[in-house]
């Protein structure tokens, strides 16, 4: 019997969590779910205790993605499956070395896929593309739609092409919110199959070329228009310009943390004659910087951060390439997106 | 010259960090400070670099006790500071025993004392004492103003009686919100130095004994009235009765880790027939139990968690003696405060 766990458009396989539970041994097992899957924590964890004879201890913290490990819950059991995410490799993983990535070895990614049909949305973008040679990108819950959106884009005259991302990804055409490896590939534009703004925005940035979105939650298609967020990005360097006072926020979460990033943006600062101070937190939140009360903050963590929730933040929120910029140490007119990088 | 941060009436050594850092060879510092102390972070960490050649990492996380430890920062550096709190004991450390106790020996705490004079206060509230043994509670910041309580009280014609904690507590007369040991002496009734409204209405709730509060904040006095909270607790015991499903909540603070008690409470839910689901997080906040979606909770963290936010949650959570009478094992007239006691 092959246990499928749907919920509303997601299926989880169950199978190969009992499976790789009972290989390993473990006796306690930690459980962490996306937000939209963590009303079903009783079942899944009953479903585990009950086929595998462990205790299982649900993560009650939020859980942003692959890279937002529960380190506390991690510490407790001997596997930590995290579900919804494809597997992800640490960089920068610590300042100190009190701990090894071996660590990492005991989270078991289990992939979640999404049952949404893409093509009537691919459908709808492909008459908004304007090119022959399309570079096709998605994220993890749809890459096993690839084939099928190839196919079609073929059929309908185009010449789809699916490139593989660097080590910090999974699969082919994946693209994560910090990497968008799988986005760099020799065509004249980008499909974006998926929901949300940040991807196929961050597509944009990062390479610079045309995004259309083909949206199969909307059944939309739409092309990306970056000018907004490039204004408030220029907004937030130019706010920053006269602050004395800065803040370099590392993440704790393990697949963020970049603490070579942040020990970089504190010499540069202290070089350039600014005051600089090295601050680790989980979740990055306006309520936590304010109480800290620095003029401007650099935050080394996941790029959406600084970019998504430009507008809630008070104060100047910038990325390391946009401290650089307002040190003059990168040209005005090179604004980048932060992506982490490599394995 | 003995280095003294002041920031309102709080006093801080940082002598005493100085050379504890130094003597310990310490590399990387990290450092953690109660909210009212935050803002302060840039100086503290400056002083401390500039003093001691050690690279500081501030935690950007709330600091709610001594209890609450950032793991995630103490993973990262050879010493941290914890700011504001006395030493604590962690106890139940873990369900598994993959990190031990010695993790904790790493932590300096470092006390704050109030500048503020209390006997303005305590004099007010002698007017209130009924009983001539008066057992003379307070918290860690005011610990050092008890001998001048003890004459004040004294020489109005009292018998103060100070008394030592169990192996949590720091200092003779010192009360935790989840521990009053101190508190429990041959006395008449207690008279609490200090501000809030929780550690009295516990002193109360633990003892059952009256309770006279001299406030220097407001410099005031007052007699503490459990009735409100009483009724809070048995609506919230009551509302819980006929629910199914139930979260038990352990938390990741390694002071509040109360494995035990948390697999104790799943093991008695489950003999009487509910089901029950074990949790882990961090802060407890309203949001994250909603996410969870389960019909009740019980938190087996601090207990001010249910207590002092009773208001604030729309489903019943509960400590685990309250579960105990939920589920028939405590008589329904003998609510107790969920003391967290002994080292």
């Amino acid at each position: 019997m092959v246990q499928t766990l749907r919920v509303d458009d997601i299926e989880i396989e169950l199978d190969e969590v009992i499976e790789h539970i009972r290989k390993s041994g473990a006796r306690i097992v930690g459980l962490c779910l996306p937000e939209g899957l963590k009303r079903k924590a009783g079942d899944i964890a009953s479903h585990i205790e009950q086929n595998t004879g462990c205790t299982v201890i649900v993560s009650g913290e939020p859980c942003y993605g692959a890279c937002d490990i529960d380190a506390a819950l991690l510490d407790e059991v001997d596997v930590l499956v995290h579900v919804g995410h494809s597997r992800l490799l640490p960089v920068d993983y610590r300042v100190n070395s009190l701990r090894s990535k071996q660590h990492m070895e005991r989270v078991l990614y289990v992939e979640a896929r999404s049952t949404l049909d893409v093509l009537p949305a691919v459908r709808k973008a492909a008459a908004l593309l304007k090119g022959r040679k399309v570079g096709v990108i998605t994220t993890v819950q749809h890459v096993h739609t690839l084939n099928d959106v190839c196919a079609l884009l073929r059929s309908l005259g185009f010449s789809p092409l699916v490139a593989g991302g660097d080590d910090r990804v999974c699969h082919e055409g994946q693209v994560l919110g910090c990497n968008f490896s799988a986005a760099r590939c020799d065509c004249e534009e980008l499909l974006f199959v998926g929901g949300g703004e940040f991807h196929p925005m961050g597509a944009a940035l990062a390479t610079g070329m045309r995004v259309v979105v083909a949206d199969p939650y909307l059944n939309e298609a739409r092309v990306v228009d970056t000018r907004a967020i490039v204004k408030q990005r220029y907004a937030a360097i130019w706010r920053a310009m006269d602050k004395q006072r800065f803040g370099v926020v590392m993440c704790s979460k393990m697949g963020q943390r970049r603490p070579h990033a942040a020990l970089r943006a504190v010499a540069l600062l202290r070089e350039a004659g600014r005051d600089a101070t090295l601050i680790m937190m989980d979740d990055i939140t306006i309520e936590k910087l304010e109480q800290l009360g620095f003029e401007c903050y650099v935050v080394c963590a996941c790029p959406r951060v600084a970019i998504d929730e430009y507008a809630t933040f008070p104060m100047p929120v910038l990325t390391p390439p946009e401290l650089e910029m307002v040190l003059g140490r990168r040209r005005m007119d090179d604004l980048a997106l932060d992506e982490i990088l490599e394995g």
